[in-house]
Parts: C-alpha cells; sequence; structure tokens
C-alpha cells in the first residue's frame, strides 16, 4: 500500500478498505452516537449498539438517527456488564472495533483486560494520536500521552512496538523513531535521555523490529533537518522522524496539545496494545478528531486482519 | 503602560525606550554579532564588546560591521575572565543587559553568579520562552524549558516570580498563570499535580504576588476557554493564561519547541532571575528569534530601571 500522508487520504483508505464493524460499550451517549453516525455515513464503520436498548433509543431519536442501520444488544446489567458484552463481540470475531461510550473508562478497561472474554494479548495498551500538520509531509505519531503515565523502559519498549504496528497500517514501511527528551546527549541526570538511548540499542539488536529508532533527540532535532544540522547530529532519523515517543505523560500531553491547539493540524487518538483498536474519544475532541480516530481504527483493524 | 500583545509591538516598544547597551561576553562570535549588529541598527541596542579585540576585529570585518558603533573592550585573559569582564560592566551600571558569546555556557553562568562582581540576586536562574502565536491575542510566557531540569516547589516559586516580574515589563498587569500537568485534578500519583496545587494556594496566601495562579490544568484547559467549559472548571485563569508554568526541562521543552515548529509564531527567549537580563541565544535560533531575544531583554531592562 501506499504511505497514508494526511489524514484526508487517512478517510480515503478507511472507506476503501472499510465499512468495519464497530461494538460500542453503553451506546447511549449522544456524543459517540453522533461520531458512529458520522463514520456510517462516510462508510467507514457500521456498528453494534450495546447497551440500555431504551436508553440508547432515547438519545439516537432525540438526533435523528435511525437505527435501523445498527445492531441493538440490549444489556440491562449495568456499564461493566455492558462493556463485557462489547468487548465479547470483538473477540468472538462479529466486531473488530471496541469504542467506549457512556462507561467510566476503568470499568470499560475492566472489559477489555477481561481474562477469559477479554483482549489483551500482554502488552502494555497505550495511546497514541496521530497528528497531520501544516508544513509536513507525513503524518506523526505521538505516544504515550495519555495513557501510561510515568512508563518505565518495558513500557517504553511496549509503547514503541505499538505504535510501530500502527504506523505499518498507515503504509509507512520502516517507521523511523525519535525516543525523544530535551537534550541529544545522554546524560545521567536526565533520566528520559538514558531511557532514549537504550531503546535506540535495543532496536540495533533487533529487540524492537520494523522500525529504526535513533535518540535521545529533542523536538527539533526529531522533526528538523536543519536543526539536526545545527547540532551536528547524524542519524537516519534525526529530521524526518514519523514516530516520537514521550518520555512521560506531561510532555506528550502538552506535546500534543500544542499541536492542536497551536497548530493548523487534524488530529486523530486511539488506544493500542488488544488484540483489536480501541476508539475511546473525549468531550473536547471535535467531531472531525473523533472522526478520524474511528478511520484511524479502521486502518489497523485491516492492517491487523492481513496477518 | 499598554500591555504588549505581539512581537511586533515589543520590537516597536524596545525601540521607544531603548537603546539599552548590551555588554557582550566573547563577542568574538559571528552569529551573536549579526544579533547585535541587526539589535544597533533596529535602534533597541548598543553594545561593549568585550573579548579578545583582534578576533572581534576579524569576525567583524568578515561580516562587514563597523566597530566604531561599538565599545571593544580588550580582554585576552581566556573566555572566564572575559565572561566576568561582561558582567561586571553591568554590575557598575555602564550596561543593562549581558549577552552570551564565544563562551562555554558553564563559564559565562560562573561569571554572572560571581558573588563579588556578578549578578546573582538569591533567585534561581530561569529560562522563559516568549511565544506570539497565530490566532491568540496575547503573548505567552513559557517557564521554565531549558534551563532546570526538575525544579522542586521552590524552585518552581522562583520561576514563577521570575516570570511575573517580565510580564509586567510586558505591560500585563496582573498575568495569569496556569500551572501546568497532565490533567486538571490533583493526584498523587503525578507530582506535577501536587506542585501546581501548591502554587496556586501560595499565591492566595500572597506568598506569590502580583499574579493569578490557578493549576493544575492541562494545556487545553489552560489555552481554550471552550476546552476548560468542557471540563467544567471554574476560574479566572483557566482558557486566558498569558503565563504556562511547566512541570520540568521535557514538557516544557517540547511545548516550547511544539510551538516554534508546528506552528505559526514568532519566538523569543531570555534567562531571568539574575540583576540584569541576559540573552543566550542558540545557534538554531533564527536571526528573528535573536533579535526579539534582545527586545526582549530591553523590556526587562527599562521596566527594572523604572523600580
Amino acid at each position: 500500500m501506499e504511505q497514508i500522508r494526511t489524514l484526508t487520504a487517512l478517510l480515503d483508505y478507511a472507506k476503501e478498505v472499510g465499512p468495519m464493524k464497530i461494538s460500542v460499550a453503553c451506546a447511549e451517549d449522544a456524543e459517540v452516537m453522533e461520531a458512529v453516525e458520522a463514520a456510517r455515513k462516510a462508510g467507514v464503520a457500521t456498528a453494534y449498539l450495546v447497551g440500555n436498548a431504551d436508553a440508547i433509543k432515547a438519545v439516537t431519536d432525540k438526533l435523528g438517527i435511525d437505527l435501523a442501520n445498527y445492531d441493538v444488544v440490549d444489556e440491562k446489567g449495568g456499564e461493566a456488564a455492558a462493556a463485557l458484552k462489547a468487548v465479547e463481540l470483538v473477540s468472538e470475531g462479529k466486531a473488530q472495533i471496541v469504542m467506549k461510550g457512556m462507561v467510566a473508562t476503568a470499568n470499560f478497561l475492566r472489559g477489555v483486560l477481561n481474562k477469559e472474554k477479554g483482549l489483551r494479548t500482554g502488552a502494555t495498551l497505550s495511546h497514541v494520536y496521530i497528528h497531520e500538520i501544516d508544513g509536513y509531509d507525513r503524518i506523526f505519531f505521538i505516544s504515550d500521552p495519555a495513557f501510561n503515565t510515568y512508563p518505565d523502559i518495558k513500557g517504553k519498549v511496549d509503547i514503541t512496538n505499538n505504535v510501530v504496528k500502527l504506523a505499518h497500517a498507515f503504509g509507512v514501511a520502516m517507521p523511523k523513531v525519535a525516543a525523544l527528551a530535551a537534550v541529544e546527549v545522554v546524560n545521567p541526570d536526565m533520566p528520559p535521555t538514558m531511557d532514549a538511548a537504550l531503546l535506540t540499542q535495543m532496536n540495533r539488536r533487533g529487540q524492537i523490529k520494523g522500525c529504526l529508532i535513533d535518540g535521545p533527540l529533542a523536538l527539533d532535532n526529531a522533526v528538523s533537518p536543519e536543526s539536526a544540522a545545527h547540532k551536528g547530529i547524524k542519524s537516519e532519523v534525526a529530521g524526518y522522524a514519523d514516530i516520537l515517543i514521550v518520555p512521560n505523560i506531561e510532555s506528550g500531553n502538552m506535546l500534543a496539545k500544542a499541536i492542536v491547539y497551536f497548530a493548523k493540524n487534524k488530529t486523530a487518538g486511539i488506544v493500542l496494545g488488544a488484540k483489536a483498536p480501541i476508539v475511546l474519544t473525549s468531550r473536547a475532541d471535535s467531531a472531525e478528531a473523533k472522526l478520524l480516530s474511528i478511520a484511524s481504527a479502521v486502518a489497523l483493524a485491516a492492517h491487523q486482519a492481513k496477518k
């Protein structure tokens, strides 16, 4: 496949490989139903709507959404039961994507990680932001800006593996991964520089595959060839990174939100590391961001189906 | 004075209150001399050029800069001696701003912090990025993205006090300060949220004056009124922050560099906390950023002179 370089191209690709089936946990949520309906209209996805069927009907009636286009799965046993039921539909192969609705994140994730019916792979779950930024010729993947707070090196390996798979699903055959820190030199007084160096060497030893990792790099060295040249950094990654692995939740969160609020951009976000892509949108996300998040999940699901 | 809301307005203001005198430590540096000459031509500054007079002449000859416009102070005793001499000119009141030239940062700062001839105030030195961002009606001050790695709460108080003074110098009478974290709730498992809450309460108790602090806030809550409303945050600061206090060097560095490399912006940066503003540009800074950094130092020097 050709490399997906914009989120408009992503949406086209998701239409091409879709529609995929989403299983929505506790679909009685107006904002989530608007996103699901937009994805259905775009030809990207259809959905099981799992939850209290009466409550779901009340929400969709209000929004003018025709339930005839969906499979409603009535589950009145509470949100934990609905979450588990939604996950089960994915485990059974009836849906390819699971999406969080009106359910507490903890209950939702308990369903996802359920030992018998869940979607666990053994890897850490991680969040990724997917950004198209004006002036750049490729998509940036930032991980983990939201899910893992202060991952250790094992956690960072999982985070990296998860996002590398996603980049492959976007047609980036050998993604360039910048392990970010505040500086480009290993400094024992700055732990993120050491984690970045470890990830780099693990990649060289074949312990992390399918990508080219280099770090520590500061953000400017990672994305600007001029800045990397100014610093005299010799690296195939510096200046050309596709994936930005951040040291911790504060740096990742601020980096991703700076892009959303300060740059001309399009953004999506999903949760990785389970057997199926997880869509977990936030109320503050724009309608476009929610649709693009579903499209990202569709692209990843298509990639996983190929294997 | 009227609030300075753009870096173009800053440059106009610096011309109005300038020219101020810069003391350049080891001026035998082409990039630094270009910046100083640009500031002189803009009517913002004049300068003492401290260092090896022969080397300075070689550099300025090459650039076509007329040394008749400057005061050259020959100091051939090495960079540490030149740095101290440059600092001394500021301590003696002959210059209002000190600027780092071709001297290692450690040697330069040893001069700045020299007990007898230096510029120490007892406060921590801190770096600030000053950003004008397309689409926003005010300047953002981000601190500390470069100088203090993992400041404790005492360090963060100094960092905040330093940048509040700078905001005053820019005519922001009562700057709104967002103490940033990844989330807006105090979470004992996320130390930056606790530091942010402490800064907020210290401000309420009058321990940090001249500003209005609120935190923890995530970046979106800090700069977007809609995002703050989505989260139901009641705060005079949320959505309207002027100053962003970051938890640590990684988050600050990535936030500031995301603005420089991903947003339509103008950026300046200086070092605060000494008796006089310190200009310490980096090779990767654009010529415009260097000029705006000098202009920021001029605005701060004018503010300090008023007191």
